[in-house]
């Protein structure tokens, strides 16, 4: 950590803070130069608890040096962390895609998409049971139904299946059905939600919210893993910029970054990031190349009217087409799909 | 609502979307241009929903005209709402200052900085119990030892208290002891949590997310309202943008742009949103300026070291200070302090 | 400045870094911390021009210690700079509001306006000749000829007058005509254009770049001041954020910030910051609140029909009496208004 | 174009904008609601030129229904335009790389720089002459004798060049040395610049401004195409948002985003929008994975010490392995490279 003290202070506020961080622990640097003085404190963050230097008279800045999170680390774990969940591996040399409908509607509509969406290479059956929404006028899901109809298309198809959990107090029932749980983007910093995650043994899929940086994003992960559930996949999914084309901005640059800082597996969600169908499959395949270990893609089984037979129900077809492509880019990733 | 149809499309496309918005209950208007061909749809908000009209062959964009927020528009009830709340009226001609400690820390502390808070002129106890923390490795708060010191607080000064929940298991705790309810930021879109509060009969300062719209944040309020709760007052706190000198972006135009659009009170914390100490009475006042019924402050009894006897403690006279200048400020916005 | 090696990199690397600075004419601190090792550098920016350290193996990042500015901040002149402009002097106790329309139109649209604006108070005149316009087909000024109308209006109302310059060619047209000059948003960041608006003796009101960070800001006085002209006022506009009610966010914390770390007065523009008039007379009297040394506002004279003759020609009307207000704004900042 | 009024307005206000407008030129819908009266205008944008309809009392908003762009549109010319410069076509079935160093610093850098980028496989080296710097103090480019130590280069190496074109006044001499021009992201909205750089027979590389929306970037476009140059190559090259990891954030969805509006070719700068090499090549990667021609890449011949001789000058190896991995995603995108 380095104190940056104003020019203007005198020496018994200098003095001040040196007492205070010897106090705390830390072993100490100082740099007078004509301009800034800069102190530099060697010790554990954790010496800093409910310690605000900032409001210290004469302390111009405080600049970390260390990154806040350990368990999510590269430096805490230098091999990338595969995690397994029933015969599949997220991490691995496999490139797993998880795809569904945004909600679980019937029991038609679920079937249908699971059996489309297999059918084109997917292993992982996505689909909301509860569902944030910002309108309360808005559906807010099947909930437990919904969750049933998840089971039993896993038991139809084999996939695995992965929904989002919204509160604390739905986490038993939800970790019950599911096999990979997921907390929204909007969740990304409930704390309390965080830690009650960390207790249950399944993976956790934990989507990046959408003003968050990349620090906050393995800081959340760090939440988890700090709790004892070492096995989160982080999910990008868009953050929020000025354009307004596109629903959010997809900052693909994030997955190389998490990559180097982290040991976890990264995947992307296009789909909620993009808000528009037509640009999924490009940036799907963007996402590969950047490196992603997955992807989490909405599939409508027919996005206008009834289930499973309008004839211009041309979005399966559109994800099949993509898996296609897609299989060539892990190849050229030195990966494979199923 | 406005649906923009794509120029290379055919009428069949243009018919499809017509009898979809037709069998949804739209009235519907026609205009077909050279370039484009522009639907106009009436009816209510409430027919679309689990529609996704953007899906649909050909169209290029869906434009939503109405607010989708009702309960908190000006358009649903003219007048300013005052919100009661012991004896006190926010949203009235007298603006109130919320002050206090960021965390309860102490007995001590807290009840020294109470009586400080109130000396300056304040009616309104801040201080958080529970803490959200970006890092699992920070103080989380006193919980309800925290609750309890407040209760004490109260009795020892007569202001009354307002304090962070920041889930629905303990809100019941929370609710108990508090005189007002404060959602975080973060929490801004925990729509389990609005929806509990929403069933809660205490006023509910309702923090703006850091990247959320206007538009959102009254849908949030929205959330509370539909469920029950009346009593929203609405809080800026910073919205994310890439300017960090300051911890966030005080989006202070906020404050008339919701009085404009809604009825409930807006008040103002300009020490999240700043993060630095420095600019905080300035930004009070501007806030104030701007039309903002009340604000919360953060103040530091005795920021750096021991409670209440640091002589180089200055904190409390520069809030005294400061409530010296809002007064002013209040008179020519033709308000007052208590 | 202080470099952070990585902690996986040996001690060549470190050595070759060290070797690296002593030779660029720097004196060095070194600390090896467990996870990452240190190097403090003191000497001059100047010693770095064209040398990029984060290229060097090991360097993870170069935290800069000193602001990149010096004839702009505080540290090189602690009272704040007064400019004199024919007999008005900005960023003394006087608060001066420039006012007037967006773009010069006509002789009579002019004359009216200036007009109607002495008469309210204002005692500067801004109207644009040259128009920098996001579209090619849009209006882009009367050039020369609405220098002239300038001229002419001031003759008229004894107003001084600030116009835009927008290129580094018709600059001393413009400078032939103005007494102050106005550096757009847009070209903030014109190099060229701030080198020769450096060699000419006006004052420059030099308004923030949609995205520009506050250090950036305050670089492109630096390049106007470095080159010999002092008198620079800077001019809060809006930054650009996700928020879309209104055109950009105020940011107004930015006028204290920057009276903190500079001596340079500053101005605010509420017109092209929230592009809807009904918020411009709050977010005027909350600059002022904030510390603004002034305003620079768009008036229209009649902005439905036609010229000085509409009854619902309000807004000349909302200008008065915004001005009103303001003078007891000014008055509770211990200010004053002509 | 749609416009929406106040609930609260009398019939006379909604009149008021229907005489307006039909004086204007615009065919009329009206749609009374209940809670909005809507107005449908039907005709050319150009009948807007000067007139602000939003400060006609009553209105709530304006919404534009088409594109403000029409040259550069795909409405205008459906197939994708492809650019011949010198041997090559931008835009077509191969993907150019331009490659080379930020800035000119001497023969030896630029003739090694050339040549290793050429065996690699870059056909076109850029290398900066005039350089934009956010400092006064740092190194602004050598100019003149930049241009022609980049034409001896060319000379040499039968490679193409491109450079910055910084100022209007400077535009001929660029134009004399290089094949393409390149626009700057500062420069992006400077109008003159693009106005003069309309009438140059040269292609451009318009980079996108920082703070540019994707239809901003077009109208820029259109400002070139405008004035009579059609050959445009828009660049990609990052937006600033709140995350501070990399230098900008790289907006990768922006390239089948406007390959889907427009017909102009696309490359990507991932160099400039990360600021961090590291992540260059699965950047590089991902972009053409999304859909761009091309690419614009920085490399350091010895970005550590001397030049062409350091043997810790990785970069180019690593510049050279990454163009082996884009033939292969190229390939797989059914595009192939030189």
């Amino acid at each position: 950590m380095i104190i940056v003290m104003d020019h203007r202070v005198g020496d018994d506020k200098i003095e001040a803070v040196l007492v205070r961080l010897e106090r705390l622990g830390f072993q100490i640097h100082l740099s007078r130069g004509v301009e800034r003085t800069i102190i530099g404190a060697i010790g554990e963050r954790g010496h800093l608890i409910g310690v605000d230097l900032e409001v210290m008279p004469g302390v111009e800045k405080v600049v970390p040096i260390l990154q806040p999170y350990k368990l999510a680390s590269r430096t805490f774990k230098e091999e990338g962390t595969v995690i397994r969940v029933g015969n599949l591996e997220i991490g691995g040399d496999t490139i797993h895609v998880m795809a569904g409908p945004c909600a679980v509607e019937s029991r038609e509509q679920l079937l249908c998409a699971a059996q489309m969406v297999k059918d084109a290479g997917a292993t992982i059956l996505r689909g909301g049971a509860f569902k944030p929404r910002t309108s309360p006028y808005s559906f807010h899901g099947l909930e437990e139904e919904g969750l049933e109809l998840l089971a039993e298309a896993r038991e139809a198809t084999g996939l695995l299946i992965v929904t989002e959990v919204m509160d604390a107090r739905t986490l038993p029932l939800v970790a019950r059905y599911t096999d990979i749980l997921q907390i929204g983007a909007r969740n990304m910093q409930n704390f309390f939600l965080l830690r009650e995650i960390a207790k249950v043994d399944k993976p956790v899929v934990l989507k990046r919210g959408p003003s968050a940086t990349i620090e906050e994003w393995l800081m959340a992960a760090e939440y988890i893993m700090s709790g004892g559930n070492y096995n989160v996949i982080l999910c990008e999914r868009g953050i929020r910029s000025f354009e307004s084309y596109t629903r959010n901005t997809l900052d693909l640059t994030s997955v190389p970054v998490v990559k180097y800082l982290s040991h976890l597996p990264v995947i992307v969600d296009p789909s909620h990031a993009i808000g528009k169908w037509r640009f999924v499959p490009p940036m799907a395949k963007a996402a590969l190349a950047a490196g992603a270990d997955g992807l989490i893609v909405e599939v409508h089984p027919n996005p206008v009217e009834a289930l499973c037979d309008g004839p211009q129900s041309l979005m399966p077809e559109k994800f099949a087409a993509m898996m296609n492509d897609l299989r060539q880019v892990a190849a050229v990733m030195g990966r494979r799909m199923p």
